[in-house]
C-alpha cells in the first residue's frame, strides 16, 4: 500500500505536477538514479511488509519466522542503501525513459527479494523456484513450483498471497497512471478517459493511486467477509480474498478451489469478475455516477463473452456429457471466469469434460479482462478496437470512396491507438511462437511448450495437459523451462512493448 | 490453362479495358450473371481436362475411365447451361463485388465439379470426402482423405494431381490480378508494383495470365525432367511435378515422400522454393531484369527464415539426438521447405525428432512463402510490414514528436496498407481460435484440432498428433470435422477477408 502511494506520488510528479514527460529536456546518457530511488524504496517496503507473516509464524511458534526476518532485514537494508545511493540524483519528474525503466525495473527487481522468504526460510527453495514464485505472486499470474502447499508454514503462505496482492494494486496504477502516458498497446485510448473522470477536481495520479487504494482494500476486506460467510476459515479466507482481488490464483492448498466446492465457487466468480472492471468505473460509482460503469464497452463486451461461453460449455456438459444442471452451471461459472479474469484458480480439472472444454479455456484466457484492472491477456477492448477497424475495412471494400473511422466506446480510434492496438495483438502473438518454441526446446511437448507459454504471457496461472493443467503445477519442469515463463510472467504483464523497449539502442542513448 | 486465361481475359476487361471496378455504376441489386457465366466456362473447361485422366485409365485399361467420362460430361452440361443461362448478363467489366463473389465462388463450385471422379470412379467416396478432397487440391493445401492411395487407378491419381496444377495457376493470377485491385490483406502493396513492372506495354491482366501460365508450365517441364533424372518413374515424377510446382503436396502413394529418399528430396526442396517466389520476378527475369528478384524484399526475407530454421534444426538433431549430419541436413532441408511453403509432403515423420522440431514445425507453417507465387499462410511480407511497423512505434516512443514511417522493400507503407495486414494478422488468429474449438466440438483433441486449424487454414498439408500428423492422414476424421477443414481450406487460401465480405449485407445491397 505504502508502496503503491510512493509510486502514484512518483507518476504524480512525472504526469501531474511537472511539465509532460516527453518534453524533459534530453540528457546525453540515461540517468538511471530516480529509477533507482524509487525501485530502492519500494524494495525497502516490501520488506517491511515481511514483518506481518514473520509475526504470524512467530505468534505460531513457526520456526519460519526467522527466514521472514533475515529476508526483511536484507531487503530493507539492500533497498534502503539503494535509495541513499540514487537519492543525489532524484529531480522533480521522470523522463518518458526513465518511466520506462520504472516500470520494468519495479517488476524485475522486486521479485528477487520477495523471493528472499521462499530463500531463507520454508520451502528452503533454490533461485529459480523461488524467483519464479516471486514473479507469479507479483506478475498476479498464480502459476506455482511449490507442491505440498498444506503442509508449508502459515507465514509462507500468507506472503504469496501478499505478494500477489501487492502486484494487483501495483498494475492497476501503472495501467492507469504510466501505460497511457507510455503510448503502449494503445492504452493511450484510456488516457484522455482517466483524466477526463477526475476532472479538474482530481487532476494527479497521487490522487489515483490513493482512491484506487481505497477501493482495492474495500473489495478485499468485502471478498474476505463473503468467503467467510461462505464457509471459509479465516486464514483461508484472507488468504483467498487477496489473491481473488488479485485475480492472481495462489491458493493455500495444492486442490486450489476444490477445497472448497459449492458457495464459495460463486463468491470468488463474483469477487474474480469485479476485480477484471475498470477500477476507473468504481471512482466514478464512489461519487454517485454508476451510468459509466454499466455503460463501459470493456464491461459489456466482457460480460457479453462470459455469457457466450458459459451458455455454450454448459449446453456442452448437460448435452454432450449427461452432466447434471446445477453443479455444472457452478462448475462452469467458476473455472471460466478463473481463466476469462486470469485469476487461475481451479476447482476441477476442466481437461475431463471433453474436447471442447480444453480448446474453449484455451482460447478464453487468450481474451482476458478489462483495461485498467489487475486482469491480463491480450483484453477485451483490443478486440473491440480491432473489430471496429475491420467493420471498417469491409465498409471500405463495400465503399471504396467512403470514409470511415474505427470508433471505440463510441469515440472514434485515430491511427496511432489503432496501430499500437494491432501491434500489441501482433507482438503477443509472435511473442508466444518464440516462448512456445523455446519452451520445447527445453524437452517440454507441444501442448505443455504452447499452453504454458500462453499462460505465463497473458498472467493466467494453469496451462493444459497433465504436468502444468488445473490438476498439476510448475514443479516438475527443468531449469531452463522455468526461466522462461519467468521472463514471459514479465513481458507479459508489463504488456510486452514496455520490456522490449528497454532493449533498443536508441532507449539508452540520446 | 485454358481456364486461367478465361480468368484473365475477365480480370482485364475489369481492370485494364474499362474503367477501374469501384468507378462502375451501382446498381440496386448484385447482378451475379457474369460471375455465374464465368464460372459455367471454368467449369466446363474442368470437365474438359478431365478427359485427360479418361485417357490414361483407358489406355491402362482401368475401367475406372468410365467414372471420369460421367464426370466430364456433368460438368461440361453443367458449366455450360449455366454459362448460358447468364450470358444474356454479360457486361463488359466486373464491379467489384462481381469480382469479390467471383473469385470466391470459383473456389467453392470448382471442387463440386473437380470431385466427380472420386464419386463416378475410384475411390466411390462420398460428397464429404470427395468435396474435401478436390478443395485440398484446388487450394493446393495437400491433406487428404484417402488412405491406400498406391492402389487406386493412376487416373484418379493423376486428376489430384491436376487439380492442384490448377489451383496453382488459378492462385497466382487472383493474387496478381485481383486481390491487389480488391485491397484484401495488404495485398494492395503490389498493386503499383505488379503494374509497374510491366509498364506501358503490358497494362492488362490477360497478359499477366498469359505469361505466368508460360512460367508456370516451364518450370513444371523442369521439375518433371529434374524429377526423372533423380530416378523417379515417368507416371510419377508427372504427379509430383505438378504438385510441387502448386506447392500442392499430393502425393502418389501413402508414404508421401518417404518413397523417394535421398536425390529426389533436394530437387522437390529447390522447386518448392522456386514455386514460393513471386512470379512477377519471373517475368522480369524473362526480360533480362535479375536485380528485382534478388533485391526482393520477400525473397531475401524467405531464405533468411529457411536458412535460421535449417540450421537451429540440423544443429539440434546432430547435437542433441546425434543424427549424422548429411542425411540430417537432407531430410531438415526437405521438410521444411515442405512446410514452409505450405506443400505438405513429409519424407520421415519428423515428429520424432524431438519436441522443439514439432512446435518449430508448425510455427514456420505459419510464416508461409511469398505474395505473388502459390504458396499460402500468413506470408513472409506481412511480417516485414507489421515488423517495419513496430520499429516505428518503437521510435516514436523514444521520441514522440519524430514523424516516422513504416517501409516496405523501401518504399513507405500508407496507413490503409498497414491496417489491412495487421486486421489480415488478427483475422488470420481469431479464424484460427474459432475454428480449433469448432473442431474441438466435434471431439478432436486438442493437438488435432489446432493443428488441423492451421494446416486447413495456411493451406499446409499436414498436421500434427499421430493422427492428422506428418505420417497420418485426415481419412478417420468425422464427417463434421471435414466440412470445417474444407470451409478453412476455402477461407485460407482466398485470404479471409475475401470471403468474409460476402457474409455482410452491405454487400449484396446497394
Amino acid at each position: 500500500m505504502r508502496a503503491a502511494a510512493r509510486l502514484g506520488q512518483y507518476a504524480a510528479r512525472s504526469i501531474g505536477l511537472t511539465a509532460p514527460p516527453h518534453a524533459a529536456k534530453p540528457a546525453h546518457m540515461l540517468d538511471v538514479r530516480p529509477v533507482g530511488y524509487v525501485i530502492g524504496l519500494l524494495i525497502a517496503a516490501l520488506g517491511a511488509t515481511m514483518l506481518v507473516p514473520m509475526v504470524l509464524d512467530f505468534a505460531l511458534s513457526d520456526g519460519n519466522w526467522n527466514g521472514f526476518l533475515q529476508a526483511a532485514l536484507v531487503s530493507v537494508l539492500s533497498g534502503g542503501l539503494m535509495a541513499l545511493a540514487c537519492a543525489n540524483g532524484v529531480r522533480k519528474g521522470l523522463t518518458i525513459e526513465q518511466t520506462f525503466l520504472l516500470t520494468t525495473g519495479v517488476w524485475a527487481a522486486l521479485p528477487v527479494f520477495g523471493a528472499l522468504p521462499f530463500l531463507l526460510g520454508a520451502p528452503g527453495a533454490g533461485w529459480t523456484d523461488a524467483y519464479f514464485e516471486a514473479m507469479s505472486g507479483l506478475t498476479t499470474t498464480g502459476s506455482t513450483v511449490f507442491s505440498g502447499l498444506d503442509d508449508l508454514p502459515r507465514g509462507t503462505l500468507l506472503w504469496r498471497s501478499m505478494l500477489q496482492w501487492f502486484g494487483g494494486i501495483g498494475i492497476i496504477v501503472v495501467a492507469m497512471a504510466f501505460l497511457p502516458e507510455l503510448r503502449v498497446g494503445g492504452m493511450q485510448i484510456f488516457k484522455s478517459e482517466a483524466f477526463d473522470t477526475f476532472g479538474k477536481i482530481l487532476p494527479r495520479a497521487a490522487e489515483i493511486a490513493s482512491r484506487i487504494s481505497a477501493i482495492y482494500m474495500f473489495l478485499t476486506v468485502a471478498c474476505f467477509i463473503a468467503y467467510r460467510l461462505s464457509g471459509l476459515g479465516s486464514f483461508d479466507a484472507l488468504n483467498h480474498a487477496l489473491t481473488t482481488i488479485a485475480t492472481g490464483g495462489f491458493s493455500t492448498g495444492d486442490a486450489s478451489f476444490g477445497a472448497y466446492r459449492g458457495a464459495p465457487e460463486y463468491v470468488a466468480a463474483a469477487f474474480m469478475l469485479l476485480a477484471a472492471l475498470p477500477f476507473v468505473r468504481y471512482v466514478q460509482l464512489l461519487s454517485g455516477q454508476s451510468a459509466p460503469l454499466w455503460r463501459d464497452a470493456q464491461v459489456r463486451g466482457m460480460f457479453r463473452v462470459m455469457l457466450a461461453l458459459v451458455l455454450v460449455l454448459v449446453l456442452y456438459r448437460v448435452a454432450s456429457n449427461g452432466d447434471a444442471l446445477a453443479p455444472a452451471l457452478r462448475e462452469v461459472i467458476f473455472n471460466l471466469t478463473s481463466i476469462l479474469t486470469g485469476t487461475g484458480y481451479a476447482s476441477t480439472d476442466y481437461q475431463l469434460w471433453g474436447a471442447l472444454p480444453v480448446a474453449l479455456f484455451f482460447f478464453a484466457g487468450l481474451i482476458g479482462g478489462c483495461a485498467g484492472s489487475t486482469a491480463c491477456s491480450i483484453k477485451i477492448f483490443r478486440y473491440q478496437v480491432f473489430l471496429s477497424a475491420l467493420r471498417v475495412q469491409i465498409r471500405m471494400i463495400n465503399s471504396p470512396r467512403g470514409i470511415f473511422t474505427p470508433r471505440y466506446d463510441g469515440r472514434p480510434v485515430d491511427h496511432d491507438v489503432l496501430s499500437s492496438v494491432m501491434s500489441f495483438f501482433m507482438l503477443f502473438s509472435l511473442t508466444l511462437g518464440v516462448l512456445a518454441v523455446l519452451l520445447s526446446m527445453t524437452g517440454l511437448d507441444f501442448i505443455t511448450s504452447v499452453s504454458g507459454a500462453a499462460t505465463a504471457l497473458a498472467n493466467i496461472g494453469p496451462g493444459l495437459g497433465a504436468e502444468i493443467g488445473p490438476a498439476g503445477n510448475f514443479a516438475g519442469l527443468n531449469d531452463a523451462a522455468k526461466w522462461i515463463l519467468t521472463a514471459a510472467m514479465l513481458i507479459g504483464r508489463l504488456e510486452i512493448i514496455t520490456v522490449y523497449v528497454l532493449f533498443t539502442v536508441r532507449f539508452w542513448r540520446r
